[in-house]
């Protein structure tokens, strides 16, 4: 494989299997002097861990955080931090005639296509388990990004055909923890609710949308032609298991506009240069303008689903049915949201680094 | 910078400006005993070119490709292909007012903040002219995806709000090059010419929707975690300039969906596994199933219009407005087309090497 | 600091620490289908721990390994291994008076200068024990190469002034482990382990010679310019702590030669091309030619000898004296010799993925 | 391939062939605001050119060198740096009877094997001329280092048995380019040129050393445990053709000596802290210390000669000789100096942007 790096001075290794031993990651790059603590990453993990409500998976998972190298005293020193989380829950019972039956709309064939040998137990390393690493790494690059008061916040605004309204920042952030589905807007995410158990109980999952706003970027970030702010972004994030498309301030909308329509004009303010509107999403030409960045990905329903469904027999290579067993989300979105935060994360302070805002080997 | 490579195995190093001496691309990573003219490349360069309708900037450039290295007796080698064109029509006077008037929606001021030194002229590296880099690449590409029959397309779905129809892949292959937007439904074609044209008139411009299909593209293409297909492809596409989204499949559409609707049934076709409805757009758990790759971009509306727009005077900090000459495409995506067709070659290229498809040192 | 991973398509990321909870690896890129124990690596492991003899540091570590990810069934799945080894035995007490005193000849002075904060505990992660991450790479890498009848060896052929006889290839496999310097003239041997053991009764230490031979390599590995192979071997071995430089072949030998004596005359052997000579070390223009793989490297004396040395204190900034006390051995040689093994494994390995001669997803 | 870049942040990709149409480099990842002028590349390149004495190759080439990308009102302006240089005075004819017989000590043979398709025409991508680009990279990265005060200097300490004494290095400095063979010791100077001389008279050739000494660099560059800072300078040395080892500060005599021999006592000197013997060439732990980074690399004799020597016809796959013409160095230490110089100055340059001691995007 070896595509299991990301970043270029600030970089993330991720291992590990639904089904295995341990997941983890090997975050390197990231300068002496930073204090972390155990409690900074199990704080993001406990945001992604399932079995918390009734919308999440009931699979129970402590997903309790093991360092094991990288810290002395406390802080960083500037070596490899591994940090390691030990699979508990583990009931592969429900896989095994999944074996040589692949699932709709997950990579269950791709896999075994591409390596013959395929950990089918709980989608091994195809797994939505495998978004630890990213939360690790994001909980340390969280922790470079205080150093610069940059603030990333993650939030639900659409399940299936419920839209939440618009709002400001600072609003979306005192709300987003209020509720399960994690959607600022106190109305909707009751209906989001709703929809969910709803769908849960008629064996059926649904898809949304992730928005993710990063505040007090500095202008600079971005190596255009082929490492700008915005591509490495979307690089990560469809990567994450689910995501069917990324967009960055307007998005898709600016197929509609006209360029009066579409142009953020400048202006200063207190010495500052600003846009009024921000339809680049704190973007252009692939370098941030200091204005918020902002993204949305579309998530699609998650695809274990237990109705019955079409799929083949890999041996016999015959047409074939299966039923779904097993736990697992009716709609991931909620969960996601500390993915697309950890994952923005570990860009933001790679090319913070890169760009030369923060110190490659220490921090004052 | 260092942000100008993109490929791992099969990879591009993309260099110049836009009224600088050159622009070109380094191809390194391509297997030796491919056969390359001039003409392979000049072929696509001349897709690309401005000047060739009543829709595309009137600068003329005949984009001649000059090959510099990587070839012997009209075969690769297995060294680097070096490949260069020299800028003739440069008309710099249109740009020094703009020297500390940076346009609104263009990189100007991030570029400059970021580098101190920038070559305002014709937007210098952050102008459309690089993607001569990626043509270049993705020129290469399409004659190793040759090799293995892979086709792929690329065509526009939408100006303004004018959709094309949907339409069999064939069907699009047949008729993109009829018209001068490159949209495979004639109807359709004729509004956004129109639309276009009235548009320019009115000192406007307007965005759209590009949609590149990949066919014949074996399963078994791309490494998770992080170097997922769709992650690698969004990668590239999310880095040309004015692109605002990138989707696979159903894309933004999966958010509505339920998981019923969207799992994508297996089936067996002559003892070769497909799906009926092709949801996923080609990839699953990151990696190609052997479907169509289906992939759209959004892009938005030029940003260069000559209207008179808010700015600010760097020297003076103060708020200013600008009047942008030059010339410039009223609308990019009939152009852009063949930027993403090479964009996703170059990622496709790399990954049959990458995962074994094509021998990387040569081709039998 | 971010300098932690070697290799492009199978590579190896090494983290931990002398005294901090565990030390290990992650392998990337391996294809699947290869079957691993634990034994296949403790094995290694084994020959590179310390404690073993009377020549060695007297620090007990059973160094046990633990693999955490990427095996499914005894046989790796394409995805990431991560290897651990936890520490044990860690006396640190001995290193408390070394806080602000760099000892000589090690590193860390300088790691206290790059980092401001300095493990110096047993070395920190300037220890000899990091290269646990090669061996456990080179564990997993031997194993690809016995796919391919491939052989490393390596053994000591001079300590301080003690030269071991020239000796086929074979004779020194047959000869290594027999004695404890791993010098396969058993004459050679013995002078060696009497000359260590005299010096460290004398509170010293020695250097060395170590010679690594691969055999079977196919003709075709290495890519010009930068990623040569011999460039690539050299990079890995100079990185080995205590390694002061590297030859190939003949080496620093070529200065005295003439072109004459130099070259080696190729002929046809069995309709295989082969030199009867090989001073070139079985690489010439950066390619393996098929011949064995020659290379030696120097080892300079340890230079933890517990002997009043002259050092300055970092706080005051004033000259000082040190001695230091800890466990270690007077003479590195015989244990590296699993490192440099381990290390040139790891470089082939990732040649032969990245020559197209092993498949980069899986075997048969 | 795919083995033409070096470096991470600053870095160089190499490209073109000894009769091809051009040879140059494409750098990348310079700050901006930097001052280049034709001038600062072609002063190096002159030095490497042949045909300047009587002691090189006959072969005349200007090498003029061609900006085509990367400077903006001669500065950096942060965008990649593309030179060329096209190759004039081509003399094919010489190479015709080697195409199947290939030149021992040349990687005429491995490259055929590797790549099937071999431009043997005055050795392909194989030549010494493809150091052009890495002197186009050097030069630049020198630039760099200017603006620290760093110096890099290379000269020849041996010849065949002809060694020349030891200098300081202000002296050596000085007497570098006195004579035509770069030897600092003008008696041995002399005595080198009439052995060159003499061996060329004899169709013959010889080898050499050459040491290379950075002074002013600061203590701190070098990543441990993969990018080392005496790691990655054997990396790029080892790569040069033609050389067979490196050694850095006492190099393989480390391996005579004892612990108390080898050891660099530290002490203050005006409050900085330094060593009285250099032992270690002022790398520690693969961290610069301050002191001179002192690197010798072995050069083996110029493999072609115009005496009749044994090789294999690759068609009939049959013993044969073969009769080298074409115009050759008879010793190529002289002017691999200026390759080792820029060689060293690339990987510097890169490690003090790694570092933090150069901002990554602009001077001041």
């Amino acid at each position: 494989m070896s595509g299991n790096k990301i970043g270029k001075m600030f970089n993330v290794t991720n291992f590990g299997s639904s089904h295995g031993k341990a997941l983890g990651a090997v975050v390197d790059g990231c300068p002496a002097n930073l204090e972390i603590s155990d409690n900074d990453i199990q704080i993001e993990l406990d945001k992604r861990r399932p079995g918390t409500s009734n919308i999440t998976s009931s699979r129970q998972e402590k997903d309790k955080i093991n360092i094991l190298s990288g810290l002395f005293n406390g802080k960083t020193d500037g070596t490899p931090i591994t940090a390691v989380v030990y699979n508990r829950d583990m009931d592969s019972s429900a896989y095994e005639n999944l074996k040589n039956n692949p699932r709709p709309g997950h990579g269950d064939y791709t896999w075994k296509t591409k390596y013959d040998i395929y950990d089918y137990r709980g989608g091994g390393r195809g797994s939505g388990r495998t978004t630890i690493g990213h939360v690790i790494g994001g909980a340390i690059a969280k922790k470079l990004l205080n150093t610069m008061n940059i603030k990333v916040l993650s939030h639900v605004t659409q399940i299936g055909n419920i839209k939440a309204a618009k709002m400001e920042i600072n609003e979306i952030e005192e709300n987003i923890d209020l509720n399960t589905v994690r959607c600022a807007d106190p109305c909707a995410a009751q209906r989001m609710e709703a929809l969910i158990l709803h769908l849960k109980e008629s064996r059926e999952s649904v898809g949304g949308i992730v928005e993710t706003i990063i505040s007090n970027v500095p202008a600079g970030l971005g190596e255009p032609v082929f490492n700008k702010l915005d591509s490495d972004i979307a690089h990560i994030l469809m990567g994450i298991g689910s995501v069917k498309g990324v967009e960055i301030g307007i998005g898709f909308k600016a197929a509609e506009l006209k360029g009066s329509q579409m142009n953020d004009g400048f202006y200063i303010d207190n010495n500052i240069i600003k846009t009024r509107t921000n339809n680049a999403g704190g973007i252009l030409g692939g370098i941030s303008t200091g204005m918020p960045i902002i993204i949305r990905m579309a998530v699609k329903p998650t695809p274990s689903i237990s109705q019955i469904q079409k799929t083949v027999d890999l041996k016999t290579m015959k047409d074939t049915k299966i039923k779904i067993e097993g736990r697992h989300d009716p709609c991931i979105c909620p969960r996601i949201t500390t993915v697309a935060k950890a994952s923005v994360s570990i860009i933001i302070a790679d090319h913070l680094i890169r760009a030369g805002y923060i110190h490659p080997c220490k921090l004052k």
